[in-house]
């Protein structure tokens, strides 16, 4: 047993998240896609309009056009009448010019035809035969949508680096773009880490079990702006990491999970100090003491605890946050829901402890079996925080929940 | 002007969304796909645990497999020697077995050797060439996962309806699945309409303008749970229309834009009256004032206004809602956060308003434009709400702005 080695000095959580969000570095690789496919993504420029939105002056209301000081004096009592000369729907620039005394009559949206100043909404007048009265008075520019007043040509319209949600969406398609240039999703290396690790679909062999973190560890990397990159397990053994420490660091960022705890075949940290450098191995939290952080030719590493339960709630933590930096998304929002806590909790003491709770008539319970457990989390709508410091909560204790979804 | 007609009557918002919920219906279809792809998606049936997990009685930790009566009476100062008879490591199961006055060493995660009850950790032992020196005693069952302990066979592990978060991903693949049965996601037209809306990427005509609708709709439909399927623009005519809902009642949901004001080419009511039933036409808020809603063949149909941020804002309102119900998702969590009024806000007297605002040092800037403008949207955070009955909402005042991220 002599090859076991205890945890370095554990790193309380902010320091582990501030080494983290320090070494890791925003991916520069960019792509052009089809606006269909943009939802989400971060653009790598401003976008300067190309044209001006709306293109054209244009009626903002159905009504007519006129000008203005042809309605001016009209009362319900005395209206203006004016001559009706044509009728204008969207999509048609008017032929037409609207002369003294004349009116066009224009859809909302149409192209204001040349002569007219302002639009009278179609509620404020009548019709009689060829003429149209006008009850009230217009001040030049009624109704009318100036060219340009949605967006200017020349104006930057959204800058580089912001995410694309469907308001910038209809930004870029508002200014004709079919195609935009965003910034590459990282891709991401998850390698479970065991000889006892199988993947699901074939027999289950003695003494296996089925890859679990491998798929949660790819849903958060897909929930997150990442490309998951999903491994084979990889055997225990120096060289079977080596060669797939090296293999991965292709990829933006390298997973592992299993294989960094303190047992006799928990190599990786051996082999990531042998190529690279350790950022922190261990953290003072609970679950998840023996997280691993490396850095290898400026690839983030990160050896995640095997025990699912660990693995994913330590990935909400800590994989979250570097995901988010390097996809250069903001990071993640988190809800919060102040309650009550069910039941009496007593901590481990030293170690800030993340607890799994479920919502359930106006009570967060918590769901936490032990750490190999998968089901403690399916269960679960988020977690609480217990300070260092603080090792009893007591029931109807008020509590914060930090939601998962 | 004659075919002009005014709204019907007003509906209020939350009558609305009351009819919408009532009306539209989850989404029967199911489909089995790969759990790679099963993230976010919503369970056809309960899941049944086909097997054990563990699958076997395992070591919880690293160290050594023994009869715990061999340990009882064990102290630091009096050890209790046992012979090491075999080394265990996790995914091999044991040929050996654990005889009186022997022990094995056992890894994490390794299945338990016959004849062992109890595993000692490493921390509490010493090596002494051939023998082990227990230094503590431990009771039976101590750091062994027995089988089932997470999932018991035959037990229901998650019920149908739930939705796949990462952790029901890992239960799921815990359980050795490959694929899973799913609701298939609602498939939703998005029908502009308008003879003056053209398509991105060709240049634009005299008195057009660019589709940006059928974008952000689409953005929003993926965002929550449906596969928008985008038409080109439909015109603005009574027989278009028509050809256009018979061809798109294929689909779970029909959502139009433009086309449902009060214009003498706003004929999407007039079709919808003729071969189904309207549910509402006009909603008492601000904007989206013109909404339509209508049941054609058992098919939710949308008219959403034509202009941009109306159209946007009242898909997040009005659409949402809708979308997750047929794809049988719960409904949207809003995030909202309280701050406080940057400027005065003189509202529309009668009709709920939604105001567009950007956060910004601890403020809530309204960043509404007017209705076209889609930039009015690409700055904002959130929105606030103005109530019926209230006309001013001063500066400083305190508001809720609800995200729409």
């Amino acid at each position: 047993m002599n090859k076991m080695k205890p945890f370095q000095e554990l790193v309380p959580y902010e320091d582990a998240l501030r080494r983290i969000q320090k070494s890791v570095r925003p991916v520069e690789r960019k792509e052009t896609v089809p606006i269909e496919n943009a939802l989400d993504r971060v653009l790598t420029e401003d976008i300067v309009a190309r044209m001006s939105v709306p293109p054209f002056d244009r009626a903002s209301m159905d009504g007519y056009a006129v000008k203005a000081e042809d309605t001016f004096g009209a009362t319900t009592l005395k209206p203006k009448n004016l001559k009706l000369s044509a009728v204008l729907h969207a999509g048609t620039p008017s032929k037409e010019i609207v002369g003294t005394g004349q009116c066009i009559q224009v859809a909302t949206g149409a192209p204001m035809p040349d002569g007219a100043d302002a639009v009278v909404m179609v509620e404020f007048t009548e019709k009689r035969g060829d003429a149209i009265s006008f009850l009230k008075p217009v001040y030049p520019g009624a109704n009318i949508s100036p060219k340009g007043e949605d967006i200017e040509e020349g104006q930057v319209v959204l800058r580089g680096e912001q995410q694309l949600y469907p308001a910038r969406i209809g930004a870029l398609t508002a200014l004709g773009m079919k195609e935009v240039s965003v910034y590459e999703k990282p891709k991401i290396a998850v390698v479970p880490t065991g000889t006892e690790i199988q993947d699901v679909g074939t027999p289950l062999k003695a003494g296996h079990i089925y890859d679990v973190n491998s798929y949660t560890l790819s849903s958060i990397i897909n929930k997150n702006g990442g490309i998951p990159v999903r491994s084979q397990a990889v055997p225990d053994t120096t060289e079977d990491l080596k060669k797939a420490v090296k293999e991965f660091l292709e990829y933006d960022m390298l997973v592992f999970s299993g294989g960094s705890s303190v047992g006799e075949k928990d190599l990786l940290m051996n082999v990531t100090k042998d190529v690279g450098n350790i950022l922190f191995h261990g953290i003072q939290i609970k679950p998840g003491k023996p997280t691993l952080y490396a850095l290898v030719d400026d690839r983030p590493v990160f050896g995640m605890p095997g025990y699912p339960t660990s693995c994913l709630l330590n990935a909400y933590l800590l994989l979250v946050p570097a995901i988010r930096k390097i996809a250069r998304l903001p990071p993640r929002a988190t809800k919060t829901v102040m309650t009550r806590l069910a039941q009496r909790i007593v901590s481990s003491l030293g170690r800030k402890q993340f607890l799994p709770v479920k919502l359930k008539g106006n009570y967060a319970h918590p769901v936490f079996k032990q750490s190999g457990a998968i089901t403690s989390m399916t269960e679960a709508h988020g977690y609480i925080v217990l300070p260092l410091n603080i090792d009893v909560l007591e029931k109807n204790q008020k509590v914060t929940v930090t939601l998962f979804e």
